[in-house]
């Protein structure tokens, strides 16, 4: 294992976090925040060690760099950015204990949006600026950042590496040199969230609000600064981010084919077309099934459409308690959980590439097994896929699963109930936010015990990370010596 | 598709059947119980009108069997076999409604176990034998019996055709003759049921009342002939259908290997092994986890014993009512409920075998990800798993997951809880039988709509057939002329 090489990379990462938390810090010290100041001041301090340490330490690291350093290097850097991240909350006191603390931060990276606070409008501005920036940093990834931007010099920077950190089954280059495909999506990522701030701000939501409400909902994050969520605002904001929500669940190569004009391929592209009817089937499914539960046609439609917006793109921003609709209703919003967002995008969840590759295997499989001899392909917008990008998803299926149990196993520990259990660990692995029953959107996650927080923590970073940087990260072969 | 041999195949499906039906009528016979005689009698004289007819139609049919045919043959056998055995409860006014009558049967044949009934000892002594007897037939399987007893002449029976009823993911040869396999398998099926019922009878349980647990131990099933289950049995009862259940939940080449003195192959077997294990550290957790609820530790143990035994093999009678135990208790149980018995028992679920080769593929993942170039293989019992079945494997995951979200999605339609819903699901694709809450051990089926019934028996079927076999028949690409 090359520490010194991870250790450099890790004092990158917490640079970048550094810098990005200056602009927080000022709004607590525009508004006489003195707690919050004295956190950021902290965590600042604490990131500057950090960061010259490790640069001491690690001077003269070779610049190889292979695959399972590269994932331990996500897992690690992850972990680093959230235990500086988490100071401020712990040391401002508005998050009093670590462990929740460093929930909140974690869930705010993953873009979860499940939180351990009851209420959120005592917090002080900087904070609330944090937390919700957290999502917007989280979801484009850091890693992504530190490509874009500083070119990662002499880092060996390696396929490898970001794929770790991009989300879907397999990450595409949108021009031949990496640096600039990373600077392209952040530039995309960066005018996408500038519209979203105007539209919300052309709403008559304040400026403040409407940076933190789009930072949660272009990082598909959904921390909020409102206790009820969005309940209580507008229908045009509802709808605005309604919109939002869902553009942030699309690839963004689609939008770089846009800017190139590449108007077919986006429009032939079979994962957006199988998105776009997944959200439309879902909405008419719940309309049908919750009439007579709100008072129009326009405000079922509303409802069904924001809720199934946020759930799919895995943000979890609520207008209504979903945890009071009817059970087929609720069981199409967990099913959306699992599915998640397009590949490519800032959603989590299984994606939809990657759930369209198990149908499409499976429906080859049940040929195969007719016609035993005969060689048969998967093709997705056209093209063969490669058998190894087929065993990859089955492997990344399982995974999935075998991490579901042994998590809904440990935190069912706590006592709570089977749908809360379950749909806690869907709300977090999937990085979604608010589950059913006790997790519910009118709920939040602080019930559950230091151990199960752990747990789920693990589970957010797994999901995020789509889970082998992690689970190479605590695997013993990782630390054998060979 | 070669209907004609498909016809006399199911004439001869159907002839079992019939010549199994004459105990029943028998018992109902000597009882004096005229409704249920009436039943038996109209259900006999339907399958003779079927097989006289089919094998009229069919005859000359060609003997060669292609793969599809295979697969259709065993999904259409079933549900022919289902449909003729439904007639006495129905016919009787038993079970009155046409469609429960069916649930009521394919849960038997599949072993599943769940019930619709919410009471059973009114039903006469005729319908109580058959209903345990469905259990039996199913459980070791009828086309098993067919190849045994009667050689299959003839019907170009192949390797595919009994692989689609046994349970596991490799089926393997014992001889190498199939005919003497099969033959085998029912000895020792036969033998250990004897075994059961001597052990019940002696524990003062009345002859009748043995048998018919001793089917539905022997078969997995998990029919009873009391209202409470097991509850109101002495403890000898209770533990001698503890060690029955777990003997039946045991990969049948086992009992050939000890017969033939390979003594060593029997105690490597890492299924074998894993199988154990896995029963006691869930009794173990489960008796830390409900201390206190009983009386003495004796009563813990035992208790926890029959409640894991009953779930992993799929059985599903119940000592206590684990509805009410702490959740971490009931997740254990969920999680037993799908990893299953041994490959090659009676039992239902994914199996340990094939659950042990997940977690050894994602383990060989996890090294292949950091080592990409690496050849690595994955090994069983110390010989490497080819690589068709790790993918048959995953494969068989990905359908299994499929299954289990969209009939989750269905059965949400009637409104019970996300934990009922989840768990019904479960317990009948796994072939369990009793659920959670609304399907608890102390509930049962008969309040879910005719169409959860449907997808419920769809579910029961697919989980007893491992899958293809339906999704074969109700696929679009069978149908289609080519």
């Amino acid at each position: 294992m090359n520490f010194k090489m991870m250790g450099r990379f890790i004092a990158q990462i917490l640079s970048i976090e550094g810098f990005f938390m200056l602009p927080a810090l000022l709004i607590s010290l525009s508004h006489g925040e003195d707690m919050a100041v004295k956190g950021f001041l902290v965590a600042l301090a604490a990131i500057g060690v950090g960061v010259l340490s490790l640069s001491l330490i690690c001077r003269g690291a070779p610049s190889a760099f292979y695959a399972k350093e590269g994932l331990v290097c996500v897992g690690a850097s992850w972990i680093a950015m959230s235990l500086a991240g988490c100071l401020p909350f712990w040391v401002s006191r508005e998050i009093p204990v670590f462990i929740d603390a460093f929930f909140e931060i974690v869930s705010g990276f993953t873009t979860t949006g499940a939180s351990i606070l009851p209420e959120v409008e005592s917090l002080s501005k900087g904070i609330l600026y944090w937390r919700s920036f957290s999502h917007w940093l989280g979801g484009m990834g850091v890693l992504v950042f530190l490509l874009a931007f500083t070119g990662g010099k002499g880092q060996g920077f390696t396929m490898h590496l970001l794929r770790a950190e991009s989300p879907g089954p397999n990450v595409g280059k949108l021009v031949p040199k990496m640096r600039t495909t990373a600077a392209i999506l952040y530039i995309i990522y960066v005018i996408l969230t500038i519209l979203n701030i105007l539209f919300l701000w052309m709403g008559d939501m304040p400026l403040f609000d409407s940076v933190c409400h789009a930072f949660g909902t272009a990082g598909t994050g959904g921390f909020g600064i409102k206790n009820d969520s969005f309940t209580s605002y507008s229908p045009y904001l509802q709808n605005v981010t309604t919109v939002f929500m869902i553009l942030f669940g699309v690839n963004f190569s689609c939008y770089y084919l846009l800017l190139i004009r590449e108007w077919k391929s986006v429009i032939r592209d079979e994962e957006l077309r199988t998105y776009f009817c997944i959200i439309l089937a879902s909405v008419a499914l719940i309309v049908w099934n919750t009439r007579g539960l709100y008072g129009t046609l326009e405000e079922t439609i509303r409802h069904a459409a924001f809720q199934v917006a946020s759930l799919m793109t895995t943000t979890g921003y609520a207008t209504a308690d979903f945890d009071l609709w009817p059970s087929f209703s609720k069981t199409i919003l967990l099913c959306l959980m699992v599915v998640g967002a397009c590949a490519g995008s800032t959603g989590g969840g299984l994606k939809v590439g990657r759930a369209m590759l198990i149908f499409k295997s499976l429906g080859r499989n049940i040929r195969q097994v007719m016609k035993p001899r005969k060689v048969m392909a998967v093709r997705n917008n056209g093209l063969v896929v490669p058998e190894k990008v087929l065993d990859n998803t089955n492997a990344y299926l399982s995974a999935y699963i075998i991490i579901l149990f042994f998590s809904f196993l440990l935190i069912s520990l706590d006592g709570f109930s089977t749908g809360t259990n379950f749909s806690a660990i869907l709300a977090c692995f999937n990085n979604i936010g608010p589950g059913l029953e006790a997790v519910g959107p009118t709920c939040n996650y602080s019930a559950f015990s230091d151990f199960s927080k752990l747990v789920l923590i693990v589970d957010m970073l797994a999901g995020r990370l789509e889970i082998f940087p992690i689970l190479v990260l605590f695997s013993h072969y990782t630390w054998k010596n060979d």
